[in-house]
């Protein structure tokens, strides 16, 4: 017959489980960042070479390609180590994530061989790494969703949003590359280049609003402050108020240098959020020891002292709502309080936990409505993503909503009204520009 | 090395081992139905023995608190069977809401002592057997909170909100029986009526919102249009228009009586409610079972099919969103799909899931909320539950806001200005009434 203590301890051995499989995602996470950074690097040699005929970026890509082979290797050892503890919806949804990332690293020596003969378009070449990409950023989605622990949680959510931004930045740095390198920005490139100004500019916005006060003095030292993004901001302004007027064709190879230079100083902010990340795991599964040590110390007989104390009646009298939790009280519960108070302080804490947690995910919630409205509105009307974006955009404007309700209220009609598969998309929707 | 096939079948595997502990879960809360149920008739014996100084009932009871004993076995026969498996947050919230309510199944013989002794009030032996079925109902909720799969997840929550309301039910019982038999019906006993007569009906409206259709027919036949149900109603009226007037003594015995059969009743629907459920968790285990048994009989060499064939890049290309995943076609996946597709098709049904599921909680977290500020107002300002309730409303209204969105911001505030610890609650404010 399993006792009350039993429970008590169970519910603190469910956390550490949780916590100690929490803790190999965000490592996977951090190989995931590295990964991600290598495979950016490989995508702009590699639409150098494209691009120039062979001409340029061939001897810098064979070894970047190592590079990345060499960061493969690393996610693949850390998917190693993930274990086999279940923890229903989101662990599927995070395996899910896994087995697409390695169907395109399975297919990554395939782009590889295409870039080396020469037969992509810089553009295509791109949009392939930029889906390997996004698998690897899937799995940091669920990773950061899946977390149980809000502090945890909540960092996670800020790096998954600076991986976003800083890949959307990376994108931008293909679009600029070749507008400059053509001597023309199209309309269509025009409309794609601000989309990815703004979409980045939002993924930062929840990033900062995320992060620690000392990953943000890096962030505006390095970043948000420096003489590559003001350079960057110059060559933009340049780009989009030419109208008419060609392009310095020279400026490809500063733009390019510019924004490479502001990836790299991206993935130090990241590499530092890395490094805090797996500090705090730490410090949280410590925590955790010592909380279930302290619980698995008490005497057997800890069980009945409600009962044999205080005439058993303390269940039904205890009205008094417990102690408001401190975070610093996780470590040893003192030996003569009885179990039902425990009880009472950790179902505070849990409950304060979920809340904290809830909090944390509604960033990555709304990213996700967003996008699945965006690839939606896409797919039905042939819209660009910057058109289904300013659809979206525009939509909330005139109804005086949040884009978030906008996006919500599109999946909700989707629901009702699914496509027929197979069936040909609706033609391009007058709200097409 | 893992391979994408590995983790496409993690992915199953997870959600196989989730529905498991769901299962067990589920099996759990149709054992705490039927304990719910034996404590509520011992609830109302206990009551009838103490208002009539030991003249009436003490025959029933003793028999009634061994009906009793036997459920509380029942139940741990299903603690015992719920097994280590870790599933984080909502796991630890259930454990910790089983140890709680152990420790007032712990304090029950201290309890009847006092029943035996006829040291309580019946006023107070309501209370005391309200907060031990308000532990066994906090387990439902944890259950139903921590589904992971959208159909079982819906009708937990239908089960969890039938179970409230009936326990709100058993309150009114009490409170109109000794209401009748004192001959009178004093303004906060008129109030407290009135205030569990509407959130009973909230909660059967959410319920039936929820229930499968047939379920909702015995709701209809045996519940909601019951000759019990019409005779409850007209009690109710006759007590709340005999302002100043005295109630009939003698009515004590019929309303307890017909309240009684409305419980029963009650619980009849809650058993076809436990009966659907438990096939409903066998249903999705073979379904799940089949599933994974098909991925696990794709030949070692599927891995390869979208590489080998068309020619590695499938992955960069396939830019068409899966088809619509629909539920019948869980069973078997065609041995000639690659694994891609399959992964694609997995992470929409995951998808699918995962935003069912959300909506199914939505009634569960929107009760929390509610409840949650509704005991902060009481304890910040010396409300009654009536009152506080009351404030909310009226807030609302004034407002122009859902009840639900006060609550919130009620939450929020007091989550920026913390009470201290011990410091006395703020005297009575103005809204009191």
């Amino acid at each position: 017959m399993k006792s009350s203590l039993h429970f008590l301890v169970a519910a603190r051995q469910h956390e550490m489980a949780a916590l100690e499989q929490l803790g190999k995602a965000c490592s996977l996470v951090v190989a995931m960042s590295s990964l991600v950074h290598a495979l950016q690097k490989e995508r702009g040699l590699s639409n150098m070479v494209l691009a120039s005929g062979g001409a340029q970026g061939a001897e810098l890509l064979a070894p970047q390609r190592l590079l990345a082979d060499a960061q493969i290797a690393n996610v693949r050892d850390e998917l190693d180590r993930l274990g086999p503890h279940p923890s229903g919806g989101s662990g599927a949804r995070l395996c899910n994530a896994i087995a697409y990332t390695l169907q395109g690293v399975a297919a990554l020596p395939a782009l590889r061989a295409q870039v080396q003969a020469g037969g992509l378009t810089p553009a295509v070449c791109t949009d392939a790494f930029a889906r390997l990409i996004a698998g690897c950023l899937a799995v940091v989605f669920e990773a950061a969703d899946s977390a149980n622990e809000p502090e945890i949680s909540r960092m996670l959510v800020a790096l998954f949003h600076l991986m976003q931004g800083k890949e959307l930045a990376g994108q931008e740095r293909a679009c600029g590359t070749s507008a400059f390198a053509s001597g023309q920005l199209q309309p269509g490139a025009r409309a794609q280049w601000l989309h990815l100004i703004e979409s980045q500019e939002r993924c930062f916005e929840v990033f900062a609003s995320l992060a620690s006060a000392r990953v943000l003095l890096l962030w505006q030292a390095h970043v948000a402050g420096d003489t590559d993004m003001a350079a960057v901001e110059r060559m933009r302004r340049v780009a989009h108020t030419a109208t008419g007027a060609s392009l310095n064709r020279s400026w490809s190879a500063d733009w390019f240098a510019a924004c490479s230079h502001r990836l790299d100083a991206l993935h130090g902010v990241e590499t530092l959020v890395a490094q805090e990340l797996q500090v705090l795991c730490l410090h949280k599964l410590q925590a955790q020891e010592q909380a279930l040590a302290a619980l698995q110390a008490l005497p057997p007989g800890a069980e009945g002292v409600a009962g044999a104390i205080e005439g058993g009646m303390a269940f039904f009298e205890a009205s008094a709502p417990p102690d408001a939790w401190s975070p610093d009280a996780v470590g040893a519960p003192a030996l003569g309080r009885d179990i039902l108070s425990l009880v009472q302080q950790q179902a505070q804490r849990l409950q304060t936990m979920q809340s904290q947690i809830h909090e944390a995910r509604t960033a990555l919630h709304e990213r996700k409505t967003l996008e699945r409205a965006k690839g939606l509105l896409m797919a039905q009307h042939q819209l660009s993503e910057s058109d289904a974006y300013q659809l979206l955009r525009q939509t909330a404007m005139n109804q005086n909503k949040r884009m978030q309700e906008v996006a919500e209220a599109v999946l909700a009609m989707a629901a009702l009204v699914p496509t027929v598969p197979g069936a040909p998309a609706t033609p391009a929707a007058p709200e097409r520009r």
